[in-house]
């Protein structure tokens, strides 16, 4: 299997396969650490105590990955036997195999929007708050920001302004998915914080768009996230001198924020390039972030996704299949602009 | 509490209600049983034969509630961490108070349809069929016939062929939340096993409109109900000499099936005498079956749906509180002509 | 397989095997019913009350199972994640197919006693109160009065009080799983609510030694059976018209607590036939209620127990396999003194 | 809360607490990574394959903890409902925040022994194999070698060679958590993979004795770590680049294995030290490996284990507290001998 460290491989897959830079692994090199799960690393604390500020919250937690932080930010709102809504391809409800029933016995129900942005009718529709003893009452509703199956797309502040004015009245807490929030924030100007007041718990990233290796971060009150630290352990993710690690973090949020707005030019480069060769394939204009999502069906492309992905592979171009008429070119750190042109290159050929 | 026995009261709450005849009770008293943990009580084991032959599969297992057999219908389709589709009113997404993300990790998507009917499109967009190690495979679709929350409504046959042809080859298998299915066959003179040969497992309730003090039954294969008896003994399911209740099972089976027919005219009474007084609160088009849903806003209706049952309860009429704006009305055999047409006098002046 | 209700068989196997009497079918049929998930079921009401009185506790829920009143009675006292000390034989250890971790996420520590018996040392030793974020806390002890697989040995009071004083003042709780607890009261002439009294939750059955067809009850305060109703739903046990079951148990509440007394004579009467019969096998000292269970390996037998058993069962007598080396015998309801002087022939004939 | 990098500091807490060396940081610094969650890091797959040919197992899967190692290890070996036998202090048993019930169902019974050994007669008792649908079925024995909380104690081969004697032919599994391993191996001359023959899984940690800042390792055969990937995804575990930690864990395989004969050393220096000044306190023969629990009450020391351990920490030496009487001290990279005699002289003080 290919690695991402190939020479001339462009490797669109996602922004999580992007290695740590020189700067970056010098900056873990001279951690100073200790043994977390006591909760006595400095460096830990640190990238705790900074991310909990950005977001505007008591405290925060760092997990070895987005996953754990939303498993832990949504279980912090949600009881057994009681329901989490959100969108039906955000990534709790695809892409975490299932943990938040699996685990913690959440149960989901869905709308469906095609840019994966909050619905407001639909939340009101679904809603079904403290809901007694026969019923499954909704104890969250689950925002993601930006929306990676949705291509990358920005939740207006307005939208998640008003869901807050809905839901909490009546006891209904959100969680803010927030492992793409740094790009929402470059490509609009909101800070992360202000999405943030919108939500009960947060979770962010660190090896996406800003490139550590590995880590997240959840954060929310002061007792949420004590208790997050315990089930954290529990889960097998009480880790010992995790310094290393959240120095990489550190390093990230110094060096690599703003730099995300690369990424995004770069993900517009590639959507209008292959806008003009399959009509009907991406909307530029959707390509608001990082995340390009490619429609064959839409453009009446002959071969199906696989094939494609297949045939760019050869190539030397990583994609990611969404689904069989679906494809996923994400931009990041380890990818230029010389390397989106080649992409969209190769990916051109690929489709016809 | 009201009782459904009190004298004059017309309980339109649910077709759960139902007393035991004395036809029935006199069938209970005779009956023969034996330890059924042992799988020795003959009536229950006459009573899980009869149900697996009129579902045409190759056993069955008899359950204290419908939410049982759901769970372990369910759980027959589904591992830990995959998901099951369903409308987002379903009884299983709605009323089992996330049993099945509690009890068995399953996790669930849901698409929304007025009636809680099959939407095959909104299937296929969330279909994902052995989605691999980092997406959650869709397992099975549950699918209500009728469908509660939706008004009794009837599955179109032709949707759950068309449903079961699209899901079946790509190995996702499919639940037939039964509870009320005696009410669709009599609506569509389709025979119970005509629906469940589209459904891998299925679920049938003798204490709703057939009037047995208690018990549901789930059918499938052999391996699988099987296994499900292992897994009822685990919940605490594993019941003794339940024959006393199989008995009066049999008894709604040989007595009671024919009769919803009644049930399914009063339910239109109902229905056109509120749309009469209420204009837009129900359309009689909809009442299929034995439940009528009032929509209370279409309807323009000042109290809330909290107030108008309280109002209803003091005249001695007890309905459902779906929602601040909906009220669920059941018939069943408790409940006869005069009995219906006294609920609509009362419930047309509650709601003015 | 066989019935209990063949003519001339005498089976040992258990008390749950008791098909009800003609009195309580008769009391069956006259039930007064409701629906008791909505707790109208005056019936249920009535039995839960009384059962509560009896134990000396707030309120009480009839469930179709003592595994599932043990599920609930365990569930109030201990977390996901929190542990219960048991015996190693205890009905919640080995016997309910592990539900406790299964469904509710309990894990459990051990120790063991040859007759089943609270061990305070034992229990001193592994105590682990509030053990913090890293350690498992112990947050209840399991006591089972009679002990099932102990033989149907009766705990002493003494052993309960001591234990009370040891868990109680650091926040452990304790569960009684009371299943034969009315063997026990018979034979020590101490009261239920006298056992119950060291116990914070406490579970008895009523189809064992009183011949019920079904159902047991859970006890505790108002509050923990408010929501030990809401899990019983959620488990697929929230039955509808259940009072022509609790009209079974008020019957046996009334006619057949005193006589269990019989069935420990003829214990004792097995006991000691066998013990002559075969040295070792069994301290009829032992046989204290109405359970004997038989050592082949202490007495030298040479067939196996399940060679034992077969032999029996072609002779029309059923006992229990408990391991290779051990069978049980239970007294009961159904087995009187000439059934029981046919299976010690039987037996002793099998044994040799 | 003090840093273990406080420079006058004797931190015996744990070996969990060790600081990466310079080396270790500078191989940290310079490692090739992928995204792991694809398979792709290099370093990750180097270290996965290094260990599984050290146990003599078919593939093995690097893990942020010791306790995410064993709770996948177990669950191998485990369904849901079935039980692990283990010694009652055990860590799955202790440690682990009753992971095993809380997150996979299953279910525990406990055998004692004063120094955490194999125990084969308790197994012989405690073993249910295949016990049918009524009994919990034995599915797996898990031994702790070197036994923790039983003083670092090693596992003889000759018990674990019985050990798997006795269960595999009855298709009972075994887990060994090897977490020290290393330092069982170091004190006996037998190997990792000499141990792990008798093991159907196993674990084995590198951030404890042998100093790399996080990560352990489990290891069995290839389809049982292609689905414990899948699961440490779905527990949040999917780490990406963790190349930069599995290169600290190859290097403390290649620097740091050997050394752990120095803890050896230290913690009998402390052991003896402190026999002398508290007789009974610890029979220094006990100090097999790197841990060394101290008996208070069997030394008739006045102060409770809470005092002692804030005195010696006033004076620099940190120790844990087992329980009201008993400390634990543990020898590891970080604490010379120097240190340790310095330890053994404040400790011998705040018994006092």
């Amino acid at each position: 299997m290919a690695s991402s460290q190939h020479d001339d491989l462009v490797d669109l897959r996602s922004d999580t396969v992007t290695a740590p830079t020189e700067g970056m692994r010098a900056a873990m090199a001279r951690a100073e650490v200790g043994d977390d799960v006591y909760a006595e690393d400095p460096t830990c604390r640190a990238l705790e105590e900074r991310v909990a500020g950005m977001l505007g919250k008591e405290a925060a937690l760092f997990t070895a990955t987005g996953s754990l932080a939303n498993l832990l930010g949504v279980r912090a709102l949600v009881s057994p036997g009681s329901e989490v809504l959100c969108e039906s391809r955000a990534h709790i409800a695809r892409a975490e195999l299932g943990a938040h029933a699996a685990i913690f016995g959440v149960t989901t129900r869905t709308w469906a929007h095609p840019r994966g942005l909050i619905d407001l009718d639909a939340v009101h529709s679904l809603l079904a708050p403290d809901a007694g003893p026969y019923f499954v009452s909704t104890a969250a509703v689950s925002i993601e920001n930006t929306h990676n199956f949705g291509g990358g797309s920005v939740q207006p502040l307005d939208s998640m302004r008003k869901l807050r004015e809905i839901v909490a009245p009546v006891g209904v807490g959100v969680h803010l998915d927030g492992a793409r929030l740094w790009n929402a924030s470059a490509a609009t100007g909101i800070t992360p914080g202000e999405y943030a007041e919108f939500a009960d718990t947060a979770s962010v990233c660190l090896s996406k768009g800003l490139g550590a290796p590995v880590g997240s971060l959840v954060a929310g009150t002061a007792a949420q996230i004590e208790e997050a630290r315990v089930w954290r352990k529990r889960l097998g993710g009480g880790w010992r001198q995790a310094g290393v690690l959240a120095a990489a973090g550190l390093y990230a949020l110094d060096h690599h924020v703003q730099r995300v707005t690369e990424d995004h030019a770069h993900a517009r480069l590639l959507a209008e390039r292959l806008a003009q060769t399959a009509p009907g394939i991406v909307d530029p204009a959707t390509a608001e972030t990082n995340i390009v999502v490619l429609d064959l069906a839409a453009a009446g492309v002959g071969p199906d996704a696989g094939e494609v992905a297949s045939r760019a592979r050869e190539a030397g171009v990583l994609v990611s299949v969404l689904g069989p008429r679906a494809l996923r070119l994400v931009t990041h750190l380890d990818v230029d602009e010389a390397g989106c042109r080649r992409a969209a290159d190769v990916l051109a050929a690929a489709l016809s």
